[in-house]
């Protein structure tokens, strides 16, 4: 450890404090904002705490807590990329990947090189969502905005005209690859709130 | 597990929620805001994963990250209390502590039992601070707010009219306590600062 070294450090540590003016589309359960990407991470980071038992045995909830920290700090750059657009339009996926990566390299290099190299390789995994505790984070990634809408009577789906199906196809087949047991519980609950509307 | 152990859990987590109204003295670092207690929470998760090198080899890092996740969830009752008053008043300790207390069993004891009394207990520990894993909870706990003033000038410390004194007092000492080398290296801008403010 040197000098420059904890200042790299610091110089990241104050980078970073940057995701928390990046708006997110959901709101808060209260609905008096919207939820930004920095408060998210930590909520999820929590959900992952909670929710460990619903992992598979392979997973690894500490490295599972440290990949939630730091998914969203390409939104700096980047911005959050909302799932329900709203009007029907494709957001291109290519394009916004391209940025993310770009975004990542840039944030993570800020870092002294080892420790910049292993959270870049952590969040590339997280992106990947192909080992048991990239899956298992994206699954909680997805769960969060469910339950906010859920406990907010649906407000963010009625403003984005976001329909029963679009939260199967968009959101639940990516909890349930993840955390099967946390999708039939939170299922239930949305065909009854979808009951319920219609 | 069974449905009502899933339903207790989403009523934790959707009372955590509460934690992103929580307002804190120090700012956003570009003065935008003040800062809310969850994403500062979520700050200082990564502060221990940026820093985890700096605690001693007897601290689980995975363990302090965890601590830090819980640690301000019993302000949703009581509030942020500020380090420095800016009037010269002593907050009365004994009741705050109090008050923290009713509040750390009013919201782990949501959770099924076994996993609020993990919780409660990970919380006692960081606050009685004599555990090594606490003590460094403790000092990126006044790290990072050390950090925010530092890079946005000192702004928070001049509208609470705080010294060089105070913050070696206040702050310093439990930095120096779970992380000295941090400590060592921030001394010496804190140094600086006030040097430069006269």
């Amino acid at each position: 450890m040197n000098e420059s070294d904890l200042e790299a450090r610091f110089a990241f540590l104050a980078e970073a404090d940057k995701l928390k003016s990046v708006e997110r589309a959901n709101t808060l359960i209260d609905l008096s904002r919207q939820e930004n990407s920095a408060e998210h991470s930590w909520h999820i980071a929590l959900y992952a705490m909670v929710l460990a038992d619903q992992a598979g045995p392979e997973v690894d909830i500490g490295r599972v807590i440290r990949m939630l920290l730091l998914h969203d700090l390409v939104e700096i750059d980047v911005g959050d990329v909302p799932l329900h657009s709203g009007d029907g339009t494709a957001h291109d996926s290519a394009e916004i990947q391209a940025a993310e990566a770009r975004a990542a390299r840039r944030i993570f290099g800020l870092l002294p090189k080892a420790q910049g190299n292993a959270f870049l390789a952590l969040w590339e995994e997280f992106e990947a969502a192909e080992t048991p505790d990239a899956i298992f984070a994206k699954s909680l990634d997805r769960t969060q905005p469910l339950v906010q809408n859920l406990a907010s009577d649906g407000e963010g789906w009625t403003r984005f005209n976001v329909t029963y199906e679009n939260v199967v196809d968009r959101v639940g087949q990516k909890i349930k690859r993840g955390a099967p047991s946390v999708w039939a519980f939170l299922h239930d609950r949305l065909r009854r709130h979808f009951g319920w509307m219609g």
